[in-house]
């Protein structure tokens, strides 16, 4: 699975706002977001600010499509690995079993954001293509590494929309608790995975 | 489980307060909250909000505290139900397959002041008890549902852990994406129950 192509559509200053907005989201979060706070962040003028962005709610609905293909892009899986590397890869990058600091940044930016989505259709829609973008990604692994024999002959749309819940109910509940919950979480995962899915 | 009692010690105009603050919440969301935003909605003076809450993220954490001692109640098991009814009522509270408007709204806001949690302590701290409480009922739920013979003898830490992080995230999902993907995450939750859990 590849990004949309949008990243790199992007000029060079939107791509220097959109920096200063993801910079500005990790110091103040969503709820003191302000385009000064943004400006703040932007080495260039203000004005050329909203020359591209006519609000910041425009502003952040790109933010989050750059972040969500970023997500995407780093989910993506190495076409020559085996079906068990990728899907290693993918659950890896969906629930790291260690959170280097930027990972952690960047993941606590798309939650802040992500509480938005349910009063805001133009995030679901966000939300919803990244969630399909993984679960193709996803199903395609486990079809292919069932045929290859690396799998177990499981339901792979049953399995792949388990594991997203998974990871993604795993990460949250880290994110609001404790990095203790992420161990259990991903140790919880790690079982499920060697026990259901992996063949012998 | 019981609720700890705290909702009960609030005094009347406590409780208003607290009623009022979801109603803005509600209306405003948590981004654009204020004092003001409550007062419109508490029919006392605003000089009795201050009287009671110092600050507005003193309220919030105290609307917290009771929106998850809800929660926990809402989870509550009837002690003298089958474990099976018992899990059945526990999971449809956390992941209902139909979601009236109250329930909705209710959801919405413990998910927004979730997206507090990652920056704010205190607010961690109520996520953690909370998940420690959900925790606690269902490890109990599935021990005694193992010797009862009502379901097989899984691992109840790990299958609680999974069941946990699979509702959240399942619920998630359906919050910040569609309708849709509420009907195929408790499509899954029922299959793992199922095939997994309950004993022929």
């Amino acid at each position: 699975m590849a990004a949309d192509g949008d990243v790199d559509q992007r000029s060079e200053t939107q791509r220097a706002i959109v920096e200063a907005t993801y910079a500005a989201l990790q110091t103040h979060g969503y709820a003191d977001l302000t385009i000064q706070t943004i400006a703040d962040e932007f080495e260039k003028s203000k004005s050329l600010l909203y020359y591209h962005y006519d609000t910041k709610d425009g502003l952040l609905i790109d933010v989050l499509k750059d972040g969500l293909d970023r997500f995407a892009t780093r989910n993506a899986v190495d076409p020559d690995a085996t079906p068990r590397e990728q899907l290693e890869t993918f659950l890896d990058r969906s629930l790291p079993a260690t959170l280097d600091d930027e990972t952690r940044a960047f993941r606590l930016t798309i939650f802040e954001l992500r509480s938005q989505a349910p009063m805001n259709e133009a995030y679901r829609e966000q939300f919803a293509r990244a969630d399909r973008l993984l679960y193709e990604t996803l199903v395609e692994i486990l079809e292919r590494g069932i045929e290859t024999g690396d799998f177990r002959d499981v339901d792979p749309a049953y399995t792949t929309d388990l594991l997203l819940s998974l990871t993604d109910g795993g990460m949250t509940r880290h994110l609001v608790t404790s990095d203790d919950a992420r161990v259990a979480a991903r140790d919880t995962l790690d079982t499920y995975v060697e026990s259901t899915l992996l063949a012998d």
